[in-house]
């Protein structure tokens, strides 16, 4: 997705660590106009007449699949990150490494909001090593729900998360891979 | 806005504590075509023409907020709550008494995305004893940013938070109020 390379080549900024911050834009300012044309762009890769539902995990990914679902007229879903142990029941529960906050951290949805069957398409912002979506694609099994496909905005396509989806011939796709963030220059996989 | 109180009827459940459960259409499960009338009930509120930037809380008020500015063609920020005391600088910090979860919470917000002399709307999905916009008007206020109004989903009357907003004379609406909320019977205020 072309006008998102030129986003994040005029306003993304790597720090050490191999994070690109594109707060501006994506996930902490957010430019709905942008997220609307990517919602567009996910509708021309995935066959939507086949999804029911949207489903992503708090906090970065709910502006994104807020805005797909609307523009697709579904529901969205998106699981929360547990605050304690103290869990109820009534759960589906999926643990991950998250590498932002150095912990484990338990996704958790609602049984009743996600049935057997349900066809699910997953959209989030980010993918690095996968954490997020390997959990996300946990409570989908528990639900014996269907799993359509992945969207992602931006795939970190040096740390794995992408490539491991491919090889297990999930129906992924990011509008933009980043192969190389130096401070200096963002290297795109070209299309 | 009778189409939300109506839903709230036929799905909301109370439990107690007066929480008021309607996570099966704002904020576990989203209803995002609910979502964008409530935008266009929000529209007829409030004189958007004057309003540059809505700003909202993590997690639950982003779905809305990201869905009435993306139907407003503005930019959204969503204020993010501190997941520890090692806080970056650069931030706007305003601490809040969580009752959701029995404890003190920090919204930060990135200095570099609100700049003084912005028209700011703030959206929310429920108002409580209104810790949240209290916080969020903390940092309208530390940023020279102008507070517009307030717009919220669902208010719970009893509780507070909207009269004080109401009789500092604040640009407030509320889309639907409760005046009770019993396991067996709801009240709303009429308009």
């Amino acid at each position: 997705m072309q006008a998102l390379k030129e986003r994040i080549k005029r306003e993304g900024k790597v720090l050490p660590g191999n994070i690109i911050k594109v707060d501006g834009f994506l996930n902490h300012r957010v430019d709905c106009a942008l997220l609307g044309e990517m919602a567009d762009a996910f509708a021309a890769l995935f066959d939507l007449s086949g999804v029911d539902l949207v489903l992503t995990a708090e906090a970065s990914g709910i502006a994104l699949a807020s805005i797909c679902a609307y523009r697709w007229n579904k529901p969205m879903i998106f699981a929360k990150k547990a605050k304690s142990d103290n869990i109820e029941g009534g759960l589906f529960k999926s643990e991950i490494m998250s590498y932002t906050y150095g912990k484990k951290v338990t996704l958790i949805l609602s049984r009743q909001w996600l049935t057997p069957g349900t066809r699910v398409l997953i959209i989030d912002d980010f993918m690095a090593r996968g954490e997020a979506v390997r959990g996300l694609c946990g409570l989908v099994e528990q639900a014996g729900a269907e799993l359509v496909g992945v969207g992602i905005a931006v795939e970190k396509g040096f740390q794995g998360g992408g490539d491991r989806l491919r090889e297990l011939g999930v129906n992924y796709h990011a509008l933009v891979v980043i192969d190389e963030a130096k401070p200096d220059h963002i290297t795109f996989r070209e299309d």
